[in-house]
């Protein structure tokens, strides 16, 4: 039974319904006190795994409602009074989700801040940075481990969005027209402890946007992921051979003695599918509905407890591999060639004076120069160089220096050293933000 | 070429990069007027429809910029220095979509205050309100209006944060390492009135979350669009009989002369499918690319431009049928049957003292006696309610009364008058907040 | 363990390689009989539910393969040499899928048949058929029936199709590279009563369109079953009020005493989406990798699991549906009005010669009339009509006739009661042919 | 106007439909030849390019009839007797996409061809073969062009089955009952050349089947295409480095002189994702529609108008890279490696007598011990292997050889030359039968 999830947020949801009920004088302070003694008795065999199930329970709550009154007797048919099972599963839903996103952002806050710790000790690090998988131009180790950071610090803010649509309690909405026996369901709010109160009970009972928001949320982050897995079952091919995942995170083959694969993060790519096709099986469903509750609405809850073990799942599987990733220094320093210096090669003549597209043209004749010639572009001499620009002069050796290089790029959002630094900072500020 | 959409903020991202160039010490102020002033001719071209593109023009950038250089020759050259084609066209994109949804949200709040005003003129009328397309329980036409206005107060609210996250400069990335020339990216954020600015030049280049996020809230929009389309579908039905479309937003049959088909409506309710399937498309797009720039990225354009003037056209045609649609009160309120106060029965007997499950119960048995006798609900004599219950007495005939079931729904978000009321008070007061 | 499904499929495959290893010289006769007496054994504990996973059990194949060196020793570490669990795995699902989509092609042909005897039984029932959800044409209540048959006639096409590619064996391409010892391909093919072999190792290890295809036969057949699931909504409605489901296939409301819903077919209509979501996430994931073998391909099996037991279920309820469903002859009768017929008084015109565009224009003209006058448009008297047109005469009475209405739809295809006999028996036909 | 695609099969079908008028005796044969004459004079037009749409044309069949009766007069009134648009349109539809198809089918069949003609020339050239982005064996370059070619021949046959369903007039349904003047199909069919008559005219004007099935074929098509041009990008990194794409497949960078993108591949890359997105926007319009015509499903032409244009444009593409891909081959022989022979040392093993288990874990041994002792796996001694198992012995070289290697996998699907021959000879066979 997949709503079985819900038991305890169910027995929440009543206990605080029959205090509203109470208020309105629809129980008696015994009656109440019967309920919420009742109520607690259920939930108690549920965390003991002693409560049984019926054959004739449709679902949590039809089974919760059966074992009350089973305990209390026909006090328990009052429970439900003003209540229907619509306004009921989606608060259940509501209260469940709230708990369990609170738990996804701070997994995803461990996961960002795993990734800015490790920014931050190996900053001193260089590499090719890729764009159309071609080596471009040398940067920070810590650049490429802080721009997935930063995509995943808008998933949280996203995630925190999400957290506070999902904090307007619908209970006391009944089926479709709202509740005729004057519950007050700004205590019900206060009991349940929800930001807000939903505005129109129609709506309220059959819009499930904050599902399909987290759907997508979960659709994006899984993308982010996913593509930072793909950086690094790259990066730890035998070709570009710069990082290493740990043995927890890889395996062998049944076949092939020699080889480790990223299992790791081949589950991470693969969930994205999963995730998203979640979300688009819940948008396909609730497209097609007329307004107020249908009982399409019920797939709302595997697709959510779904998703949400896996991002669980996921979010401690990227912490784990990012945290005990080995890289070869080496490797990474060795893969940088004077090539990925034509822009620089450029900016020094931009610095001389030359506009930049003459200048971009000429840094290509010097390219094309030193592979019609065989040699490296830092190899082309001086004399080569100015019969391309007069422009050229000694000093043009400074370009062939990988650090120097990395630290011209000071701008905010560069990879130079301070923009690292000051991206760190940013990073932390947001975390702390997000965490308060 | 789909960019062409791009020429104005193209020129006017050129326009604030020359001044950056200028501050930086890389343009002197003879060129950058030179500049600003070419860059000023360029749009006028375009204003005035007399730009030429050329078959080389290999997009809307490069036109620009060569048409530039014919203008005020090699100082054009400069313009592009320390610039990347990468982060000019994701700082385009973002300027264009800017002021884009900026549009899209007044349209949409306009939609959502139409509904607002016929919800306020039109709250005395009642009607059957459905759950599972079956009639449940009589409310306020003005109830039905509002649930589906309330759905859309949240597009808009989460499209304002959309924009906000829009509304971020990625100018002076470069094309993955950042800026080298001491651009100031304060000053160009100052310059286009951006937010802020992005953190990250390997992200910022490559991330596209703000269309996926765009994308997807436009599919959840049209969502509700869709399904507030499919009730006036059904509503308008023969069988139905309670609304009206207006001519204007109705056409006829090529075949058969007596039919008026609700094309508006069906329009409306298609594109949420093509939407939702841009969004699907991006995202199976992004999902599948390892870091920074791929060209897979130009994919987004033509989706936000498609689906931007759907959204435009989609909530204008809303804005219209709602405002010129007729309703049929009198089948309203021949539409509203005893049965449909079965509910309030069994409200009856709550108050009375009755546990609910019970008196669920009684009124299931009287709903029966009366089908069985083949008579209404309300026609059951007080002697045969009494079979059912001894607790029934002479005031029970206050139930009928169809204005009085939907004053009882009085806790808010309810369907009484008062409840109403201060819906309508909170979704004008949302709006209010939204255009500040 | 989602691989448990498989532990027949995967006892019977390596029962085949087994024998195929014997022939290849790979394994004594003696040792092969020992292989096959562990597997059957394995295979007994299976079915007698005393089959014990361990923790380390990796999957279903692991499992069988331990146990199988529990009950016969070293030996069993022969039965791998050459395999993979590359071209394992994909076997093991092609023989699951193959007996899977045996059986739900069986009951989608039960489902239509069922269909297509209501058809048969019910075809002189005239109702509206609708267009644009508006009233149309009379139409035979069995052409609406076999309107949704013909549509799942072509699922059943296409679903041969698939399990034609479904039946192939991709057994003995190892890994990735091939089998280097010999093992004869045709022997394993004849032994596992496969249609055909791979052509490729690197594809037949890694490929999964059978899977999507199968994803997708489902998505598009449930599209199917939601619309008619979604007629069927409307047609029960009480504005409608055409059908009635049978108590079996609807339930009560947890608050509204009077209320019968058709969660029967909300589910069927709900499915569609979940199952969608299936194929669109599977294809998300496909579309990201590189070629042959990664892991990600794991997700295809509870893809196609829970996507089976979807489809079982829905066509069984599907069936149920349809069998027991009740009709409401007099409304379906009552719902016919003369405005219906304002097609065939343009035919009438078009008989006396008029053309087509302008008996169109007449006929419109005659409605105009009859509902500005407001009375039926049969009611109209002969000279009101040839105030229209001089072409009208007395034997335009006929015209009234619904029932001579749908017998001028005589063309193949058409609602007259020879095209509707002529469907079924394509039908049955096709039906025929299929199960062949 | 994105039906404007459709003038020519308009005019086809109008043409076909006045003799199906004539035969009816709803035509004189004068009047039939001076709508055919009309219809001629109509296509002129459009083909020189003179047709002139009007404002008031809401789609091309009405400009075409329109245009008729400016050509001819009120006789063109006849020409729509007894057809809607609704069958008019999906007729056009089919006309047009089987026209496309069958070109697509033949690029489709080019490409292929190009492969396998590559792959026959190409057939002595070894490198690596991957699993999980790792290398796992070497492979024949063939094989791997196979692996391709072998899924696009799936496409090709799938592409067959979608247009055997697209070749099913449903001309002569009308609107939704049928046709009531006794126009022959049959005949109709014959003119249009169609395979067969759709069975139900309800069914006929609504279903779209087989615009999803061309949609979906796409995708799938698409995901191949997507994951060999993802191949090939890796391929052609610095740090591959084994293929080279052509210059005329490459483009430059804006800021990079030294960069050259694999901009084509990007291009079908990144096309998987759009086309995918036209059928799950598709299928989630169907999804949500009540049976028979509604105007939603007008969405169906730009879906199909826009994949058949990407697929038409990617399949070239892909065509123009497969035949003028530079391949390095001495990087390709360097990529080889003795670790990627453990799995034939572990067969060197079973050959000798070893169950494979056992074998696997020996060989698995001496990766290890290779892997400490810092030596290339093929550079163990022979007393060092045998410490591992007296099994080894001096004929243990063989295995070191990359051509032994490869001959091995003879089994059929395998990367032996002999199996790669039978494969070029089946993909030969089967584009044959397709074509025929």
């Amino acid at each position: 039974m997949a709503s079985e999830h819900l038991w305890e947020v169910d027995v929440q949801g009543s206990k605080a319904y029959s205090r509203g009920l109470e208020k309105a004088g629809l129980l008696t302070k015994t009656e109440m006190d019967q309920i919420l003694q009742g109520l607690d008795k259920v939930a108690e065999e549920w965390a003991q795994g002693t409560f049984k199930l019926n054959p004739n329970d449709e679902d949590i709550h039809t089974a919760n409602e059966r074992r009350l009154k089973e305990l209390i007797g026909e006090t328990a048919g009052k429970l439900h009074t003003g209540r229907s099972r619509n306004d009921q599963v989606v608060t259940d839903l509501r209260l469940w989700m709230r708990q369990n996103c609170s738990t996804l952002s701070a997994l995803l806050r461990e996961l960002i801040r795993t990734m800015v710790d490790r920014a931050e000790a190996e900053r001193d690090i260089l590499f090719p940075g890729y764009t159309h998988l071609q080596r471009a131009q040398p940067i920070r180790w810590s650049h490429w481990i802080l721009s997935h950071a930063v995509a995943l610090t808008r998933d949280s803010e996203r995630l925190l969005e999400v957290q506070k649509r999902i904090d307007v309690l619908p209970l006391g909405s009944g089926a479709i027209a709202g509740n005729p026996l004057g519950v007050d369901r700004e205590l019900l709010r206060a009991e349940l402890n929800f930001g807000a109160i939903t505005l129109n009970s129609m709506d309220a009972t059959s819009e499930r946007d904050f599902v399909a928001e987290f759907l997508f949320w979960a659709s994006l982050c899984m993308t982010h992921l996913s593509r930072m897995a793909e950086d690094l079952i790259l990066y730890g091919t035998k070709e570009f051979n710069l990082v290493q995942l740990s043995d927890a995170y890889s395996t062998g083959s049944s076949l092939m003695p020699q080889k480790k694969n990223p299992d790791s993060l081949e589950l991470i790519r693969s969930k994205a599918g999963r995730v998203f096709g979640r979300c688009a099986g819940l948008l396909m469903t609730l497209k097609g509905l007329p307004s107020t509750y249908n009982k399409d609405l019920q797939e709302d809850k595997e697709a959510v407890f779904e998703v949400s073990n896996t991002m669980s799942a996921v979010l401690q599987v990227a912490t784990g591999v990012i945290s005990t990733l080995q890289i070869h220094r080496e490797n990474m320093a060795r893969a940088l060639s004077p090539d990925m210096l034509a822009t620089d090669l450029a900016y020094y003549l931009v610095r001389k004076g030359m506009p930049f597209r003459q200048a971009h043209e000429a840094s290509g004749k010097a390219v094309f120069m030193a592979e019609t010639k065989g040699v490296a572009l830092n190899q082309l001499s001086l004399q080569e160089l100015q019969t391309i620009s007069p422009l050229f002069s000694g000093d043009v050796s400074h370009v062939w220096d990988y650090g120097h290089s990395v630290e011209q790029y000071a701008a905010l959002g560069g990879t130079a050293r301070s923009s690292v630094d000051w991206q760190i900072g940013q990073v932390r500020a947001l975390l702390g933000a997000q965490q308060a």
